[in-house]
C-alpha cells in the first residue's frame, strides 16, 4: 500500500512529460496502465539507447507501469482502450494523453462512456500546435542568458541539455490530475484538465521575476557566465582539475566562507576599497570577480579531497561539479547508500541504479523502485482484470493482432 | 471557487521550491498564509531587483498568497505561528517550511497541538545538511554535458541558468501535498512529507537514462553543443541575426522539413552517401553535421519572418530563440492575448504581465493572476479571522513587536 494505492490511470502518452507524469503517479502507488501500438509508440526507440540499441530513456520514463499493446488504428482497438479508461471504481475512470486527443480519443467521446472522467490532456501550445521542450526553451529568454559572459543580448545561445520544461510539465500534470481527483471526490464531477508545455515555461519566467525585470525595468540581461545572479557563486577549478561551486546567498554561508578558507580579513579590505557591504547579497554580486579572485588561489592550492576536509562541518555551502560516470562512482546520494535507489535488473537491458519517488511520507515505507514493463506485458491481466475477457476472447484479438505482446523494446545497436 | 478552494496552507519557507509549492497551490484557489519576519526574511531581497531596489523575484513567487509578519523569535510569535498551523477547519492543519524545522516548528512538536497535521519539509539533502540548487546541479552530470562541443569530459562545466531542480522541487512538493490531504481525507490521518532537492536531482537524472547510460554502457556522456541527442535539432542563424530552433524527433517532422525546404531529394541523397536511413531518429543524429550543412543556406537566405511565413501551417517543429525582452515583446503566447497572462500592479513597483497557473480546468473559469502581498499585508486579517483576536489583543501585540505590517518589501536602489 502506497499512497496513491487505488487510482487507476490509463495514458496513451510519448516522449518526457506526460510518460513522466504516469510514472510519478506509479511510483506513489498509483495503478498506471500505458497503452502502445504493437510495435511500440513514438518514444520506443528515444536515446539515451544501451549498447544493444534498447531505449534507456523509455524504461526509465515508464517504470512501475503495466503495459498493454493495442492496435487502435483498428475500431476494436479503439473501443478496448475507450473500454479500459471507462471502466468503474472509486479510482478509475482517469486518462492521461498527449497524442491529438481528437476523434475517439477525444474528451466529448470519452465522456459518454464514463460522466466523472477525468482526462488531462499534455499540450505543446494552447492553441493545439506542436511544440517540443526545444522549440519552447529557445523563445523564454535563458539560452541567451546561459554560457560564457560575452556583453551581448541575442547571440550565441546555449540550450539547457536536462529538457526541464518537460519535467516541470511532467510533475505539474500529476499534480493536476491530483486536484481533479480531489474534485471528484468531493462533487462527483469530472472534467477535462489541460497542461500547455509552452504556458509552463513563460509562467516560470515570470514567476522568477524575469519577465518583471524585461517590462519595468525595460532592461536585457546578459549572460554572466556560471555566476549565480544577484548574490555570490562561482565555480573554482582545484589542484587536481576537479571543479567545485560555492554559493553565499545568505549571510552566514558568506561569513562561514571566510572563516573556513582565513580570507575573513581580506574580505574587509575589498569591503573598504569597493566601498560596499559584503554582508548584502547584492554587493557580494557587485564585486564578484574580486572576490573570485581572491578565492582563487585557495581552491588552486587544493585537491577535491582537501576541499571536502576543509568544508566539512562548516556552513559553507558548496559542492563538486561530476559527469554522469563520476556521479554514479562517487556520489552516495547516487548509490544504494541512498534508500531511493536500488541496483534492479531491467530484462533485455541489465542491472543498474534506479530510482523510486524523492517524496517520503511518514505514514509510508519507502517502495522499492521497479522495473518497465516489456511492450505488452501486461495485455492479457489487464483485459481480463478489467474488462473480464476470456482466454479465448484475448486470444481471437490477439490472432487478428489487434493486442500484443509480450516484445521487447525495438532494439537497433548503435 | 477554484478546484483548491477550502485548502488552507501555512508556510514559513524562503528562496525558490518552498515558496513556488504554496504559490502554486494558491493559483489553484488555497489558501496560503506566508509568514515572514517583520523586516522580510531570507528570500525579501532575491534579484532579480526593480530599479528601485525591491525584489522582483519575491513578488513572483508569493502571488496570491496572504501574508502575516510574525518575530519567531519570541515565544510569543512561535505560538502565534503554531496556533495558525493548528487551528480547526477540514481543510488547515496543512504547514510547509523549508527553513530548520527543529524545535517548536519540528513535526514532533507541531503534531501535539494538532494530530492530523500534514507538514511537508523541502529539504537540500536528505540528511538535512545544506544544499541549493547551484551546488546539486554542478553534481549531476548536465553542466558537463551543456554549452559547445568540445569532446572532452570533465571540463568546461556551464550551468543553467533557470533554477530547474527548484523548479521540479516546488511543483513536486505541492504534489506531495496534496497525495497527503487525499490519504487525510480516506483515513483522517496527517503526516510528515519530506522531499530532498538533492534527490529529485537524482531522480530525474535516473528516470531520463543518464544514470543507466552511465552504469551499463560504461559510457561518459560529452556535451554536443546545442544539438538535441538522439535526434535532429539545430540551432541556425537567419539573414536578419536571428536565430531559430529546428527539430525533426518523429519521422512525420522530418518530412515535414524536407518538403517545406525542398531538400527531400538531396536528403536521400545523404542517405545514399552515408548509408543511413534518415526516417531513423538516431541516423539523424549521427550525421547532424551533414544535415545541417545542407539546412544552413537555407535560413542564411531568410530573415526570421520568411522562416515563420514558410513553415507557417506545416508540421515542422520550430521556434525561434529570443531573449526575456524580445520575450515579452514579440511573443502572443507571453501576452494578454493569451488568457493565462494579465497586466497588473504590483504595488511599489509597477505594473507588467503577470501569469495564473497554467493547469486549466474545464470547471473552473481561469483565476485571474493575483499580486503577491506586502510583507505582513493580512496580519490582523489572519489573526482575527483564525484565531479570533480582537483588535485590542492584536494591538498588544504590534506595540510589543510581536506582529507587524503591512509594509513594503525592503529596498535598495541599484
Amino acid at each position: 500500500m502506497n499512497i496513491l494505492s487505488g487510482l487507476r490511470i490509463v495514458e496513451s502518452v510519448a516522449f518526457v512529460a506526460a510518460p513522466l507524469s504516469g510514472m510519478t503517479l506509479a511510483q506513489l502507488g498509483a495503478d498506471v496502465i500505458r497503452c502502445d501500438p504493437l510495435e511500440g509508440g513514438l518514444d520506443a526507440q528515444r536515446w539515451p539507447l544501451a549498447k544493444n540499441g534498447r531505449s534507456l530513456y523509455w524504461v526509465g520514463l515508464n517504470k512501475g507501469k503495466r503495459s498493454i499493446a493495442v492496435n487502435t488504428r483498428t475500431p476494436e482497438g479503439q473501443e478496448l482502450v475507450t473500454a479500459l479508461i471507462a471502466s468503474p471504481g472509486e479510482g478509475g475512470g482517469i486518462f492521461c494523453t498527449n497524442l491529438p486527443a481528437t476523434g475517439w480519443m477525444s474528451y466529448e467521446k470519452l465522456r459518454t462512456r464514463r460522466d466523472d472522467l477525468i482526462m488531462l490532456n499534455v499540450l505543446g501550445n494552447a492553441d493545439g500546435t506542436s511544440a517540443v521542450d526545444y522549440t519552447v526553451n529557445c523563445a523564454v529568454g535563458f539560452p541567451f542568458a546561459t554560457g560564457p559572459e560575452h556583453g551581448q543580448a541575442a547571440v550565441n545561445p546555449v540550450n539547457h541539455v536536462l529538457p526541464a520544461w518537460d519535467a516541470v510539465t511532467g510533475i505539474m500534470s500529476a499534480l493536476g490530475l491530483l486536484a481533479a481527483e480531489r474534485e471528484r471526490r468531493l462533487t462527483g464531477k469530472g472534467q477535462l484538465v489541460r497542461l500547455p508545455l509552452a504556458d509552463v515555461a513563460m509562467a516560470m519566467v515570470g514567476n522568477l521575476g524575469w519577465l518583471a525585470k524585461a517590462q519595468v525595468n525595460d532592461e536585457e540581461h546578459f549572460s554572466v557566465g556560471n555566476y549565480l545572479y544577484g548574490a555570490y557563486g562561482c565555480e573554482f577549478r582545484t589542484r587536481d582539475a576537479r571543479y567545485v561551486y560555492v554559493v553565499a546567498i545568505t549571510r552566514r554561508m558568506w561569513e562561514e566562507l571566510g572563516r573556513t578558507t582565513g580570507l575573513t580579513e581580506k574580505f574587509r579590505q575589498l569591503e573598504a576599497i569597493y566601498e560596499v557591504d559584503l554582508g548584502k547579497e547584492g554587493d557580494r554580486y557587485r564585486i564578484r570577480t574580486a572576490i573570485t579572485a581572491l578565492l582563487e588561489p585557495w581552491f588552486a592550492a587544493r585537491t577535491l579531497a582537501d576541499v571536502d576536509a576543509g568544508f566539512a562541518g562548516s556552513g559553507v555551502c558548496w559542492g563538486p561539479y561530476r559527469t554522469f560516470q563520476q556521479l554514479v562512482r562517487e556520489d552516495a546520494r547516487c548509490s544504494t547508500a541512498n534508500p531511493m535507489f536500488k541496483a534492479i535488473e531491467q530484462p533485455g537491458i541489465g542491472s543498474y541504479l534506479v530510482p523510486s519517488s524523492p517524496l517520503q511520507f511518514s505514514l509510508h515505507e519507502r517502495e522499492s523502485p521497479r522495473r518497465a514493463p516489456m511492450l505488452g506485458e501486461h495485455t492479457d491481466e489487464v483485459l481480463s482484470e478489467l474488462l473480464a475477457m476470456t482466454t479465448a476472447q484475448i486470444g481471437a484479438l490477439r490472432d487478428r493482432k489487434i493486442v500484443g505482446g509480450p516484445i521487447e523494446l525495438p532494439a537497433r545497436p548503435h
